[in-house]
């Protein structure tokens, strides 16, 4: 990975920045939900979406009609992903902060344009997300893969930051007679639903059963 | 709330979009983290926050050296709060999507400037968050205030996408034989820890046991 450039170190100049890959990937990897953000204009555009990772890129996709991922082909972009991990009461408002893991990647989106790659790569994204059921499903059609644009970038411009544990307070609040400690918080994942249109004697499949995210 | 402006309706314009107030505000309430994003050196970035709402705008803090905010000040932002609420499981690979609740804002971040002003939007931030907590810390420092920057925006080009249910599969797809539904998935709080730090006899107090998200 190359060094983090000026924008990069503009946003990571912290304590807690970590430019090693294995950390970057991890976040990547535990969570899907991501934030790519573009210039439209000149003025800046932010939009959720899901990414995965394959090898030293990340991936994302939608509608071939999205003037998000239109905008956003052969431009500059920043996407983050986040996970909060906990609130931190500290003994002063000002010592307040939260735990998270977040990684933050830069690049040029390019459009995988192939249609044997752009297949590959959604059925990459869903084996990801829930192994086995790609083979499951009616399989796409030509005209769904043209609806589809899939963007990329390389995990090459990116940093992480990683908060964890207990407050840090001045070493004179220490004494100051308020609780502090931490409020932790993850994703949770329930019981899969079963739509009431499926057919008589489909049972919930593994991979719904053992999803997970975070 | 004034009608979308096109770069609103850039993001916006699938059947989802909802545009009332009462959708916005839920969605901002119900979600502190925040994906700001802005322009630097003509490049998009984005990073994410906690933002906090007080009537028709929403606010977020920092460090004062922060770049980010200090990039951000007087210039259009673009705010993103974004909960999952589950995975749809579809009959086709292109049918599958996620439940979400989001909102986009658009606006020109203003600095909150006055020490008063800025000390009682801290306080109402963390009495939305932890109410009761606010009066029991060690009271904050003017060196501390001087050195949080404040930003806000007006809830005004604003808006929302919201989806929930079973799949919207292709009517012939509703008969290929493989199991839909849904995923749910949503935030959860453990109970709060205490610092091993803490005085002798400080219990964990109701706003850390009541605390929610999502």
């Amino acid at each position: 990975m190359q060094a983090p450039t000026k924008r990069t170190k503009l946003k990571r100049l912290h304590e807690y920045g970590r430019y090693d890959r294995g950390t970057i990937y991890a976040i990547l990897d535990a969570m899907p939900v991501a934030h790519v953000s573009y210039v439209l204009d000149g003025a800046p555009v932010v939009t959720p979406t899901l990414q995965w990772r394959e090898g030293d890129r990340i991936y994302w996709h939608g509608s071939a009609a999205s003037r998000m991922l239109e905008t956003a082909k052969d431009m500059p972009v920043c996407v983050a992903v986040m996970l909060i991990d906990g609130l931190v009461l500290a003994r002063s408002g000002f010592n307040h902060s939260v735990n998270y893991r977040s990684a933050m990647l830069f690049g040029n989106a390019e459009a995988v344009k192939e249609a044997a790659a752009k297949t590959k790569h959604l059925e990459t994204f869903m084996e990801r997300i829930l192994p086995g059921r790609w083979p499951a499903l009616r399989p796409m059609s030509t005209k769904e893969l043209k609806a589809t644009t899939i963007l990329t970038i390389p995990i090459d411009e990116a940093s992480a930051k990683v908060t964890s544990g207990m407050p840090k307070d001045d070493d004179e609040d220490y004494a100051f007679p308020v609780w502090a400690g931490i409020i932790p918080i993850s994703l949770f994942v329930h019981a899969p639903e079963s739509d009431p249109r499926n057919l008589p004697g489909l049972e919930v499949p593994e991979h719904a059963k053992s999803f997970n995210i975070g």
